[in-house]
């Protein structure tokens, strides 16, 4: 594969050596070519470079300009530009776009585009962004069912070259109501005088313009689908979805997940294009949050005051008890929010999840707990911890007071881990049938109930086993 | 949509109603009907149902029961169901359920295959499972260069309803090299008379059979390709990648950065086909390492006994600093590790990142720290949080103590929040460096950093304001 580098670029467009720039448009990727415009600053340079580009290929390059440069060409341009570019570009591209110019960029371009243009703009953007409108194209190939097969590919022929997928296409009735689809290669493959509605599928998966559009990924996924048709209200087609558009929408559901897990609020904007602000505004809502939550694990440790006092020793486990206990419900609730999202596991399944994560539960405390006891024991024996102010107190022998340390803790650890299992295996299911996000609610409500319990088991086992209070 | 439910199936078997159940195999998507057969116990239902399937859809419906009932049924299988069955699957199909069954069955499969599918199925069994390779297929259409686009479409009509896609063509010399790729598109939109050889695409994107298969996904979402050829070390051509099978790399990618961050050890299967203790042994290993290093800020808390002694409210923030501290770090190294994995950013952006996550450090300690500092006040002024102890040991007015105390956390809380977040946006990028998984290294180490800066941080600042030590 052939790339680009900035100065090799610019030497070209400075030299204007026009045959060698229009050589690198057959040999680079438009999209290396474009992210290499992205790093030039003057806009005339990449005017240069849009006019000497195959007309073909002008609408893929401006759609990978960034939103900056977009705005710069634009200015630039005659309305004759604009109305090329318009012509040519996909009216699903130019959605994006739209939706970030500047005001007086938006009505210059209404205003030049072609009517028929104008109205598809319109249409694309007035659907929500998380719909299926919002990625669909309205630039497909519709047959009417009493077509043979040879007029169909005909047809295809005739007016497939600016559509955006000839892969499928759309049978329709005269009231353009969808009632079948039929592949290309159900074309290619059936007998030339056979009409399509004796080929066509009457069975196909579609989805409604308002229906979510991460619901019509997992739509794709499952039925292996390449293209998808778009319905309104009344079932009647007006646009489609392809594959290339749904491997964004995975890719974007899979980043936000990750960020509502790492307690970021869900940001869509690339590293490099967003501000420090911006990066910040959506850090500090969880922190504060979990800070007001933080106030009752301190209203606990506040009650307890006189245990540091008499057993100091017992604070040095607190860390260790929040993050491993916090960790482990985290596990779970993870575990469960991402199989939800897949669609591996249904609420229905409650019972199932809670027995299945109450025996992990179970494995996990006592595995994890006995280690905790062996590892305390050691630290104490090794001297790495000191318990010093114990044995001041308490007139035990030295390995009873150890034995009583290490147990107050290590059945502190299995009994959280255990709590947060669980709670972390229940707390996404409830969080969907609250119609809550489960990637949302769980971790910051589990980190909290499991800091509660696992402190309150604490105090009540190192009281039993010290007479504290 | 039609769907079906178990019951439904259940009875149409049992009354053996075969003209209800052949209209089903119309009506309803294949994967449907495996679902609901994948809950049937009887293998011998399946069986039925299988034979009475139109044997063009029996592969795909194979391959969508589970494991158990794969086996189930090719254990009930004749050779000669056997032999049809691998002759209609895609060889990846077969591999994948290759990797999966007995070993008994395996041999018979291999000993009953056709040489050819025995090879290919060899072929592709040998690839890692990370690999290029290992999701690539091997049926394809190659072309000569010297054909006509009549002789070429005539090709594909004639062998391609086998092959995984027709959408494009590969276009090799008479050695298997590859030397052009030609879509669908370009053969029916171009003119019949022309050859392959001027119509063709000679620059394309293409991967080598033991290239990274998270890599190959990249370049299918950087450039939009349905289809990419696969090549050996020497160039030939050997397989092909469809998005399809990108699409599942994806979301495969995306559920293991996620149990990475959720401190799990990826894993690939279904919430439903895993065994308890599968889910406990990959999620012990973080748990126990989070035990080990919790050792270090024991030690730090051990060493302040003295603290909790005297002021035993300190105790009552320990939680609050080590979980907004924790997550703060967390965000930043979730942010850039998604960044990183994206490719919006690369390790040679090290100072950049570096600048500009001091700078949201900055903001989001300052704008955290002092809410802290007035959520602290207002928590012990309504007497949620008392502090009597202190009033008992110093002497100074009330409210000098409650300033030094939320004085003391506030500080700590804002310096430990900057620290995590640089150390949260470096430590991925050291990550990468060293060649290890940042997702993976991350997280536990921007805990542990940071838990034991903010505890020193705590102590020393209480022991400037309070005369401690």
């Amino acid at each position: 594969m052939n790339s680009i580098t900035k100065t090799e670029l610019y030497t070209l467009i400075e030299e204007k050596n026009n045959t060698k720039l229009k050589q690198l448009f057959a040999s680079v990727p438009i999209i290396d070519i474009a992210e290499t415009l992205n790093e030039i600053s003057d806009p005339k340079f990449i005017l240069y470079v849009f006019k000497l580009c195959n007309s073909d290929d002008t609408a893929e390059l401006f759609s990978f300009l960034n939103i900056e440069k977009q705005t710069n060409l634009l200015e630039l341009f005659s309305d004759k530009d604009m109305v090329s570019l318009l012509a040519s570009s996909f009216a699903d591209d130019l959605v994006d776009t739209f939706n970030e110019l500047p005001a007086n960029l938006t009505t210059r371009i209404l205003k030049t585009a072609d009517p028929s243009i104008r109205s598809e703009i319109n249409a694309l953007l007035k659907y929500s962004p998380s719909s299926a409108g919002s990625i669909m194209t309205t630039e497909y190939v519709t047959l009417p069912k009493q077509f043979t097969l040879k007029e169909a590919l005909h047809k295809i022929r005739d007016i497939g070259k600016d559509k955006e997928t000839i892969y499928a296409s759309f049978v329709v009735d005269d009231k353009r109501k969808l009632i079948g689809t039929i592949t290309i290669e159900d074309i290619l493959f059936s007998n030339d005088t056979q009409l399509v509605q004796d080929v066509m599928k009457t069975t196909f998966i579609s989805c409604n313009v308002h229906d979510d559009k991460e619901g019509v990924a997992q739509l794709f996924k499952r039925y292996d689908l390449s293209v998808m048709p778009v319905l309104n209200d009344t079932k009647h087609l007006i646009g489609i979805i392809t594959i290339d558009d749904i491997v964004d929408v995975i890719e974007e559901e899979a980043s936000e997940d990750i960020q509502k897990m790492a307690k970021l609020l869900p940001m869509d904007e690339d590293y490099k294009t967003i501000s420090p602000w911006y990066i910040a505004k959506k850090s500090i809502p969880w922190l504060i949050l979990l800070l007001v939550l933080g106030a009752l694990s301190g209203f606990i440790l506040n009650q307890f005051e006189g245990a540091f006092q008499s057993i100091a020793i017992l604070a040095a486990f607190i860390p260790m008890l929040m993050d491993t206990g916090g960790n482990a419900g985290n596990q779970s609730a993870t575990l469960i929010t991402r199989a939800i999202a897949l669609n591996e596991i249904q609420t229905s399944d409650f019972l199932y999840i809670l027995k299945k994560e109450s025996v992990v539960a179970i494995m996990v405390g006592f595995i994890v707990g006995i280690f905790s006891f062996l590892w305390i024991n050691t630290l104490i024996l090794v001297g790495f911890l000191s318990f010093q102010s114990i044995s001041i107190l308490y007139s035990g022998a030295w390995w009873f007071e150890l034995l009583k340390i290490s147990s107050t803790v290590s059945i502190t650890l299995t009994a959280s881990i255990m709590i947060a299992k669980i709670v972390g295996g229940i707390l996404p299911m409830i969080a969907i049938k609250l119609k809550k996000d489960p990637a949302v609610m769980a971790s910051p409500f589990v980190t909290t109930i499991v800091d509660i319990a696992a402190l309150l088991i604490y105090f009540l086992l190192a009281n039993s086993f010290f007479n504290l209070f």
